[in-house]
Order: structure tokens, then sequence, then C-alpha cells
């Protein structure tokens, strides 16, 4: 059998909740010929994620309360992609609303799927260098109470070791973005030789 | 305003779709006191990602369709946690059914919310030394066709620059275990000095 896709043979709508969500019930064909009746895809909007850094080389975070985590945890700056907005654009005005911070070197790492399965809409991330607060954080129009925390790289990963990383998007789009930066110099350079190091 | 929960006043199930996934509509109170009536949880089943790394340094990583992505990308092994089953025999079980490959050294990485606001279930990332292959994949009970494919940690940096990797488990899950495997030797002592290397 090869890696081919799947067909959609039907599509419904089973739940409606805009500009929340929606829910849609698939009937599909595998690779192998055979039918699914009931495969449910989640419709979230895009959002984007952003990892700046200040000159001195630190993270600028946010620490907030997360209903879909039920507790207050470390994140990065992110947001809705609001239609029409790329999400380039998206991440500048997250960082500056939730932080009060711009940069001056932007950098796309990547969009990325929420669920292989589900879908939950599509992750942007992006590496902010050269980071600055040139205004208070306002948060225009939001349910949210944000604090701004700088953190090291070192410490970031001491936080998400103690569990005070609590999403997905924050671990992996800052994780991505230090990868990134090690890279440029290159990951031998850095002593990450697979066949040594590892 | 200080940073605390909101209050769940009130909770009704608006969708139910098990064993894959449930939708909750709350009522909540914010930290300021206004409420909100329709805050939308979707409630799916938590997984388990692992990144398993030869003693010669590679990802076992598989190639697999994924219909919420829609296309065949590079993921790590991964599946869903059984009733009963912790996320770290998900993890083992998995490396086994989809790749064939078992590992002597296993290190918990953490658990992520997997969307913030939805909550959509948890994963769970698992780092796995000393990969090696005891037995053929064979994927029971399964609707995917997967193959197996070693990678350097520098040819998945690439890959992700090259969009071969959708989904977010992924990327976030082999970047942090890069990251963990780095600061096991010290971010300082690998040229991560954030003061001069940002």
């Amino acid at each position: 059998m090869q890696l081919e896709s799947w067909k959609r043979l039907e599509i419904s709508l089973v739940l409606s909740a805009l500009p929340w969500l929606e829910v849609y019930k698939e009937r599909v064909q595998l690779e192998d010929g055979r039918t699914l009746d009931d495969f449910y895809r989640v419709a979230l909007p895009d959002f984007a994620a952003v990892v700046p850094i200040t000159e001195a080389g630190e993270l600028v975070m946010i620490r907030t309360y997360k209903h879909g985590v039920g507790r207050v945890s470390l994140s990065s700056p992110a947001g809705l992609v609001n239609p029409g907005e790329s999400p380039l654009l998206t991440a500048q005005r997250e960082l500056l609303e939730e932080t009060g911070y711009a940069a001056s070197d932007w950098r796309p790492l990547g969009g990325f799927t929420v669920d292989g399965n589900r879908q939950c809409g599509k992750a942007h991330f992006f590496l902010a260098r050269n980071a600055t607060r040139v205004a208070f954080a306002h948060n225009p129009d939001r349910n949210e109470v944000v604090e701004v925390q700088l953190i090291s790289p070192h410490n970031f990963l001491r936080a998400v070791e103690q569990g005070d990383v609590a999403m997905l998007a924050t671990v992996g789009a800052v994780s991505l973005a230090m990868l990134a930066l090690l890279a440029e110099n290159g990951l031998r350079a850095t002593g990450f030789n697979p066949e040594t190091t590892l």
C-alpha cells in the first residue's frame, strides 16, 4: 500500500459556534478502499505565536490565565489571526498589544496544524530579534490579564521542566526558535554532533 | 487586577461524539467580574509523542498521511492514550507498533495542553534513547499506512524549513528533545550563550 491521501466522500456541519469553532463530520475513503463514516474535524481560527528576544538575549514572555489550561502559566505572546490579516501582522500586533515590545528583525519559522487528526487550526511561529520596549502593554478588547516577564533561554528550559509552561504552542515555538538560532551557527559548531553528543 | 482563575458558573454538553470528541459550552466569570456566556471547550483524548534516537544519533520518525493535515508529512511516533494506560506506556507501545523499534532509556519531557483556549486534550512528550529495531512495524487495528525514516537532527531542521513537518506536536516534541539534550551538557558549553549568541 502506498502513502496517499484519503478521499472525502461527504461532509456535514454538526456544530456551528462561530467565530469560535465549527465541527464537521466526514465520510472518508482510506488508502485501502475501506470507508469511515464518522471522521470529525474541528475548525478553529489560525493563530500566531511570537518568540521575541532582546538584544541582551532574553525572551520576552507573558504570564496569563488560560481557561483551556485552567491555570496561570508562562507563554509566548500569541493571538488569533484576524480575517484578512497575515500571520506576520498578527504576530507583530500581538507582541505590541500584549507586551508593549516591538522588534526590528522578523523571521517566520513555519505553520503547523495543531492536531493531525482533528485539525484544530494552524499555529504560525515567528522569531523576533532586537525586541525593545516601545509602549505600555494595552490589550484592547481582551478578556486577559497579562504580566510581562523577561527570562533567559536557560531558565525557560527550567520552567518547562517545572511544569510552568502549560501550552503546546509555547513550548513548540520557543524550542524551535532556540534550535533555529543554534543552527545559524551550525549545530556541529555548538557541540550538537549527533555521533558524539547523543 | 491580579492573575487568578476564571470561575465556571455553568457547563453544558453541546456535542457528544465519543470516543473521538465532546464539546462543552461554559458560562464563566472573568477576573474583573464580567461574565462570558459562551466559552467553548473541546475535549479530545490525550496523546503521547516519542522522540526516539538511535545510538548513532539519528531520529526514528515516520511518514504518514494525516487527514487533519490533508497530506503526508514527517512525524514523531505518537498515538492516543488508551483508557487506563499511562502516557509512558502509550509512548512505548506506539514506538513499537509504528516503527518496530524499542528503547532502553526513557525520559519524560512534560505534558502540554494542546490549545490554551479550547483545550483539545493534552500532549505528553518523551525522549527515548538507545532506540534499536526489534521487530517489524505492525500497526494493529489502524487506519494508517506508515513508512519508517531515520533522519539526523540537522536534516530534521531542514525538513521543518521546507514544510515537510506539518504537525505542531512533532515540531514541539523533537525541538524540545533536542534542546534538552543540548542542555544536558550545559547550554553555555554548546555556545548557546544568550549574551553572545543571539
